[in-house]
């Protein structure tokens, strides 16, 4: 155990780390979750199944990080900070062109299929892409109320991330389209920055 | 064809109708949507299967029509008009008891995964589901511009039905409970009201 446990900590290069995430991507998108394999994994990007669970305990894990190196810059939000609330949402928003979206938009909907049927997807899935993904909002909403901008006390603070994977989701369900970057800017501008009392608009 | 057209028009009373749906519903949690068969719908309710296609059609509308009418007062909002945008949507909220919405949302997570591999039961929720209600919420906002609380031209109106499936959706997610009737009195005060400029709160 202690040596897995060691070994688990060691690092591949970030070069090597995006070429497995791209492959486990691409059989995502070929065969979708279920039908996923460690073993295809390993053929796939020529590494042995030992090494993949050394280094992401397993296909939860090592699915949802692959996700999330889709977003890009994913861990770089403190690097955006333009001043203001609707400045840091757009730019938030920005970081993926629409072709991204559109590509993640059907991953997402495979998975979400996924997760139902698999509880460790799911458990992966908070750990790795929506609690970072909130802690993004947190952070750029903590600098607006640091700011002046939004009120310490608005109730609407704790639902971000609802009103966010509302523009998301309905989109695709009432709209049947992926989300581009021009409706999420103006649904940013209509809903999330109103609600938030910023008038900043 | 002549004579099924017609005999699609006969009707049932509303008391088969509703077993039916009951039935409907039961075994959709007994057994999914894919399993679901005509047949077994017949057998349960004991009626013809010529019965069920000529009311229905088909499989997917059956299905969108059982859950519509779990929806108490589906057709009926046009009854509730308290005067306030704020008292329309909580008594809208309020139609719905806490073990419906939670059963409701079971029963929905199994048919949006049902809904990706079936075209034609996304086309039965869009238009028997989700467009009834999208012209409930749009009544009732209407109404609110015609009493000069909501301005005509905010841009929010276009979408109210997405913050509030942003509520439901993302309380699953992240919060991993069922939306109950506290959870949306608190999201309508917090995101709904203050996106479409509404101050009565």
């Amino acid at each position: 155990m202690t040596e897995v446990a060691t070994a688990r900590r060691s690092r591949i290069t970030p070069e090597r780390e995006a070429e497995l995430y791209e492959a486990v991507l691409d059989l995502l998108r070929e065969v979708g979750y279920d039908a996923l394999t460690m073993d295809a994994v390993a053929a796939r990007t020529r590494s042995s199944k030992a090494t993949l669970y050394r280094q992401w305990g397993g296909k939860a894990e090592l699915v949802a990080k692959a996700v999330r190196h889709t977003k890009p810059g994913g861990a770089g939000l403190a690097e955006i900070d333009t001043g203001s609330l609707k400045g840091d949402l757009h730019a938030l928003t920005l970081r993926s062109d629409d072709c991204t979206m559109e590509q993640n938009s059907a991953l997402m909907r495979g998975l979400a299929m996924a997760i139902h049927g698999n509880p460790d997807l799911l458990q992966a899935f908070k750990e790795y892409l929506i609690a970072p993904e909130m802690a993004e909002f947190r952070t750029v909403v903590q600098r607006a109320i640091d700011r002046g901008e939004v009120r310490p006390d608005n109730p609407a603070i704790d639902y971000v991330m609802h009103m966010m994977i509302g523009g998301f989701a309905a989109r695709s369900m009432i709209d049947e389209q992926p989300p581009t970057q021009a409706f999420l800017l103006s649904y940013i501008d209509a809903v999330v920055l109103p609600a938030l009392g910023n008038q900043n608009v």
